[in-house]
């Protein structure tokens, strides 16, 4: 199981970190214990709002052979959503079963085309930009359309971690996670949207 | 305003940046827009549990000065606790007016003494570990007791993040914040103990 994980330049560290924290427990915890994660950036320096830097394994490696990929939001993606290169790179996904987003990050997933014909969500202030994209934009924290899972704001990047757990393991383990990081409430009443 | 943020080998990133992702809206969204946030680290070489680098400004810094200081949770802290040299620089933080730690980095204010004579919690697991520095565990998400305050699991970063932001600019502003990060539930219905 390998997950290729698009990082860019002014990224929300959040968005990352939220999700990361539940999917790194499918290893510890040996639920998935072969969990591949590697990080792969736009551009070799990639750094958060804040200047938080962010290591990368590859620079705009082919992302065709991953399992799952995940992008996080950020005021990055204002201009990558116009940056042909960055889409063309992006778009090397298109085969990948799994693709997941966290806040603004579905708009990225939306500029490769990946939302054609999916119902799709994003940060409650987006939802005009996200209309483009996607066949609806679905107010809620968490969607799933046919292999897209795209979040809300920031604060559901923990969920997205949880819903992916519960896709690639079981409803069961992703609550003992949810559990382990002390939040099982979020997990078990957030509205989540499955089509 | 000055934040020192304390590091170490094997902290949790999230206990981290759910903190700092609140904290640093006090500046985005001008709250606090003269918030200074450095990172100071216990040795050089900084990264979370899965290999994830965090660059620090300054490595064992006088902590005395700053205005509030940080310490995340995370595997190191097991080691931490026993290590007199790492336990002497923590004290540098003693006159620092308000002392913040998510999970088992309490058990790191604990080991520095700041926890005598107040209550405090840490994550539900190490309950039993953190009665030998503290007046009382509390069982609840967020304790805060006269300047200290510690928050339990590790989805409980982003509450510990907000409730600063509350104590160092009020309800209404921390409120805010949290919507929006899109979690004003969390914030409203969260268990916090204030003493």
């Amino acid at each position: 199981m390998k997950l290729a994980i698009v990082v860019y330049q002014d990224l929300t560290l959040l968005d990352l970190v939220g999700f990361t924290d539940a999917i790194q427990r499918l290893k510890t915890m040996k639920f998935l214990p072969d969990l591949q994660i590697q990080y792969f950036a736009y551009r070799a320096d990639v750094s958060d709002t804040f200047g938080f830097k962010v290591q990368v394994d590859l620079v705009q490696p082919d992302l065709s052979t991953f399992d799952l990929v995940f992008i996080p939001g950020g005021f990055g993606t204002r201009t990558l959503i116009h940056d042909a290169t960055f889409v063309r790179w992006l778009r090397s996904a298109q085969k990948i079963p799994l693709k997941i987003s966290v806040c603004t990050g579905s708009l990225l997933l939306g500029a490769a085309g990946f939302l054609e014909n999916r119902k799709a969500t994003t940060h409650f202030d987006e939802y005009n930009l996200l209309h483009q994209y996607t066949s609806e934009v679905v107010k809620a924290d968490l969607v799933e359309d046919q292999g897209i899972v795209t979040g809300g704001a920031v604060a559901t990047s923990i969920l997205v971690g949880l819903h992916t757990c519960q896709i690639l393991t079981g409803k069961t383990q992703a609550m003992e996670i949810a559990k382990r990081m002390g939040l099982p409430d979020l997990y078990e009443n957030a509205d989540v949207q499955i089509y």
